[in-house]
């Protein structure tokens, strides 16, 4: 079994942690900033005191590379990201990126020598503050193609291209998506499931499906006081039907989610029966035909509601995010790998976006989650514990080197 | 029976229409301004045409006198108001001054003499664009004492006394709140319920008592994606939840009504569950016992609400505003007048304010409904047909007929 020094990665966590720390104990390091310049300089810099290549390519992602025995073949590749939200923590993609440094040094120091080579990978800009989430990831997979990227422009009308000049980190080498063997990423949670549950461990089967919508509700405004109830064409009270409509659809099944994150109020005056409500409902599952359920139900039953409150309902779907269903080969690895620590582990959904949901429309794809503290994210409090953090990296590190010495290919993908 | 003329009142409304009319049909006529004081001119000088009195107190309440046979008795009143929503109608408030000069002139043409006199009251600034709403009513019966109201200023730092005097309506009659013999207000509905039931006068019983709710409800922000719907604690769910009680409490009996106007998310993003709602909530039912059975089922189902999602629930009660009933025998003389008339009649309540509810609580007080189309109010839109406008002045003009012919004092009051 490779031993990992947690230690040595908590010490550089806490010391990436500087670059951008906030007096609240967060950290604030926006992509293509001088502070993520930093950043992924001192990340380099680790990289190459330890001998470890380095290469950056067009889109910015920062590559280190540590060679297996037989360098022609397809290398497993590690990665999250070091950018931060605005109120961000120490932890949300850096953890990920730093792990995958840990278990290189711990190859290095346990002599290891693997047949294919491993990388790690920061990936560009994955908060999305400037131009849109996930980008190096994104046009890493070519989900994003480069040219379109490079026409994006920041409020300030700086192009992405430019933005990487600034912090010198515009490079060369060629995306190789078809060309990566497998690809693990290790990441707090940012939900409360594994600590609720006394988990050490989540092996990430997938990521949730998501379809986002704009509902605009309309009925009839009219005085609080004389228009009885019987008679009322009351838009909030549609809305408000709605909302636990979507709860109740979403709650049918322990990964369904429903949210409703924003609501207005039109005209929003304390004795006015509102008119006019608009509103988002987010929904989410990790299977894709079930989710497809969920959509089904909640227009059906918003249709059922309109015709019975003499409401207008018109829903808008903006975005449709697919669910995503991780390679079970390298999931499996996972559980192996936890199983063999001896760790208290779970099969896990991922509620939110990260990088390798890119990646596995591409690729071999999974992901490893360990507990972090009240389910908190995006959020200077953002916090896990010293063992969470080694636990999760000894984990990722067998896994890896399980399948850095794979001879065979993986089957493509299996998302 | 008191003949009117039903095509002479109709006439003056269109007349007092054209100051302040807009394009779209409606009137804006605020209080204190030149179009105010045009309005009161208009009605004073049509007063003094058919050789009424005019009198204006410290309040610029414009009151226009024909006398009885015995002047020493209190007098009949008549009122309402000329003044206008920024978007008003043709209807609000006019009617009711302008059907009572057209009683005072159908009382003229058809010779008819009153033991007691009858006086048509314009009150001063219904609307509460500037000051507080219905100011002038207030001030005369004494619930607004008139140092208290003259110390009010308007936004620009204009004193009452100032916007009195600008249009040449701060007069000096003293107010006489104890000494009307009974109060009649005539208005347009303001709601659907007649129109629905197809009726042509409301006999309004009653004003519903009101109570006016803040509430702050506080649950955890956290990702849309992560967070199980069973370990969530949804702040907008939680608020839905309380539109929807409100809503069950005030249906329980027909005259109940349950309003929320405002509500806001924070942090009010698509994808975070939202951690605090604030929302407004306005419950109102014309009996006193039975709104303050509202009151406690609303403060106890919110409190097991609280527990059984984990969210904190604030409520903070800002106004409360009691039932008003109206006087007995004059709301009898209000259904005994339409009988006669052969109108098809119901007893109605009123789910807003009126000059009315004041005078209800110092001296013998009722009002009359017509329908007013789709139930609109405050709106361009606001409409009525000459038919019920007639067949509510006809009404008015039996009921005060038979009032003004009171030879004893009515009980003081009833509400």
């Amino acid at each position: 079994m490779l031993q990992i020094d947690g230690s040595r990665l908590w010490g550089t966590i806490m010391e990436m942690a500087k670059i951008g720390g906030t007096q609240d104990g967060g950290v604030c390091r926006l992509a293509f900033t001088e502070l993520d310049r930093l950043a992924r300089n001192q990340f380099a810099g680790w990289a190459r005191m330890d001998g470890f290549e380095v290469a950056v390519d067009r889109a910015g992602n920062l590559f280190i590379r540590r060679p297996g025995t037989r360098n022609d073949l397809p290398p497993v590749l590690i990665g999250s990201h070091l950018d931060t939200q605005p109120t961000g923590g120490k932890f949300d993609g850096i953890y990920g990126v730093l792990a995958g440094l840990e278990v290189l040094r711990s190859l290095n120091a346990a002599g290891v020598r693997t047949l294919r080579p491993v990388e790690v990978v920061d990936w560009t800009a994955e908060e999305g503050v400037t131009f849109k989430p996930m980008l190096g990831s994104r046009i890493f997979t070519g989900a994003l193609p480069l040219d379109e990227a490079y026409s994006l422009t920041d409020p300030d009308g700086r192009t992405l291209k430019e933005s990487l000049e600034a912090i010198q980190y515009l490079g060369d080498r060629p995306f190789f998506p078809a060309n990566v063997h497998a690809y693990f990423e290790l990441h707090i949670e940012q939900g409360p499931v594994l600590e609720h549950q006394g988990r050490q461990i989540g092996a990430v089967t997938g990521a949730v499906g998501q379809r986002w919508y704009d509902l605009v509700i309309r009925g009839q405004e009219t005085h609080a006081g004389p228009c009885p109830m019987s008679l009322r064409r009351d838009a909030l009270m549609g809305a408000a039907e709605i909302a636990l409509l979507a709860r109740q659809i979403a709650s049918a099944d322990s990964d369904g989610r429903a949210t409703v994150g924003m609501l207005s109020v039109s005209p929003g005056s304390r004795n006015v029966v509102p008119g006019k409500i608009e509103m988002t409902v987010d929904l989410r599952h990790p299977d894709a035909g079930l989710l497809s359920k969920f959509d089904q139900q909640f227009r059906s039953a918003s249709a059922d509601l309109a015709a019975r409150c003499r409401l207008e309902i018109e829903i808008t779907e903006r975005v449709q995010i697919p669910a995503i269903r991780f390679h079970p080969l390298l999931v499996e690895r996972v559980r192996s790998a936890a199983r063999s620590m001896g760790a208290n582990y779970a099969d896990i959904v991922s509620g939110a976006g990260h990088d390798a949901c890119n990646l596995a429309l591409a690729l071999p794809t999974t992901m490893i989650f360990i507990p972090c503290k009240d389910g908190l994210s995006h959020n200077a409090a953002e916090s896990a514990t010293p063992e969470d953090v080694a636990m999760g990296c000894c984990v990722l590190a067998q896994a890896v080197l399980a399948t850095a010495n794979d001879a065979f290919a993986l089957e493509p993908k299996a998302a």
